[in-house]
């Protein structure tokens, strides 16, 4: 697929030099196509990033979004689960995710709303855990919403620090990040079933 | 201050319209100076983004570093200090942060080492009452490291989200976090100190 190529291409341009620093010249250049083959594919530079980042989200939300709604195991596996394939899948996919780029303004309106639909789509799926968790006594949180948020912040924020190779791997980085998370779900100030301490 | 009647315009600019699609004539401008004036204070816009960005930082850092180092106080107090502390002033001097734009990518090497500079002591700062309060068994966290950028990036997640009016003042919002970051230091599945469900 010469779509795909141009979208890893161009992905690991805007990644190294960022997005405003690259032109469709040197995407083509990079893939080595014409300028015209180019145009075939994508009118613009916008185009681009739209369909990386557009991509991306929609393999995220496959990836996370089905395991989140199955009902057949607990909020805690669910949300365990959830925290490892959201580190895992940004780690792996990481030149995708143009950490560093203006990608909210160079997108247009209509793009933008393609993308913040899939972020809502993850963030709902997140959030009614959390709510189930609470319904359960498995969870209790103060505000479900502020939390939610907390939650993705503090998943999101990794990929802006974590390198590898570094002090930890990243199997280690989601074990305790699987841990903290549940520390924020699992409030004991707050009341909720008593549990014991290796609970 | 002409410099920072610059400064305060131009980040408007940066903040509406992004970086990129702001010129320094458009700064000029909207101060009401001439370009001969502007450039008397500024040689380029890289040089107005390095002091909007590095004058932010410094007052950051000024605002809750000496806090977080009064040993007078208890690791929890000061947590919770720097908790409102951060959210306020991340709120207050919202333009300047520059939500969106590609700072990194538009500062140059030694530019980015001083911004580098600013984080890294207020990061550390954080990262020893953290460290304190797991020598005093206030907190209990599984690994100070990570656990400080968990709450770092929870912290700096909410300038991303949070709009005002909304659902929640400010305050309220102030009042989740200190309970989320103190969740995420309590950690009692770790052991430490038994308490009163009330602790």
């Amino acid at each position: 697929m010469l779509a795909g190529e141009i979208m890893t291409k161009a992905g690991e341009l805007f990644y190294e030099r960022g997005y405003g620093a690259t032109s469709i010249r040197d995407i083509a250049e990079a893939v080595g196509i014409s300028s015209s083959t180019m145009y075939h594919h994508f009118t613009n530079k916008q185009e681009v990033l739209f369909a990386i980042v557009s991509n991306f989200m929609s393999d995220f939300v496959e990836a996370t979004v089905p395991g989140l709604r199955d009902r057949t195991r607990t909020p805690t596996e669910r949300i365990r689960d959830c925290v490892r394939t959201h580190l895992r899948f940004s780690e792996e996919r990481r030149p995708e995710l143009l950490v560093g780029n203006p990608i909210r303004y160079a997108l247009n309106a209509e793009q933008q709303r393609t993308g913040i639909g899939f972020q809502q789509t993850y963030h709902d799926a997140v959030r009614e855990v959390i709510e189930e968790g609470c319904a359960t006594g498995e969870f209790q949180v103060e505000d479900i919403d502020v939390t939610t948020m907390a939650v993705l912040d503090m998943l999101n924020g990794v990929r802006e620090w974590f390198r590898r190779p570094g002090r930890l791997t990243l199997d280690e980085i989601i074990g305790r990040y699987q841990k903290l998370v549940l520390g924020l779900l699992v409030n004991r100030r707050l009341g909720g079933r008593p549990r014991s301490p290796a609970g």
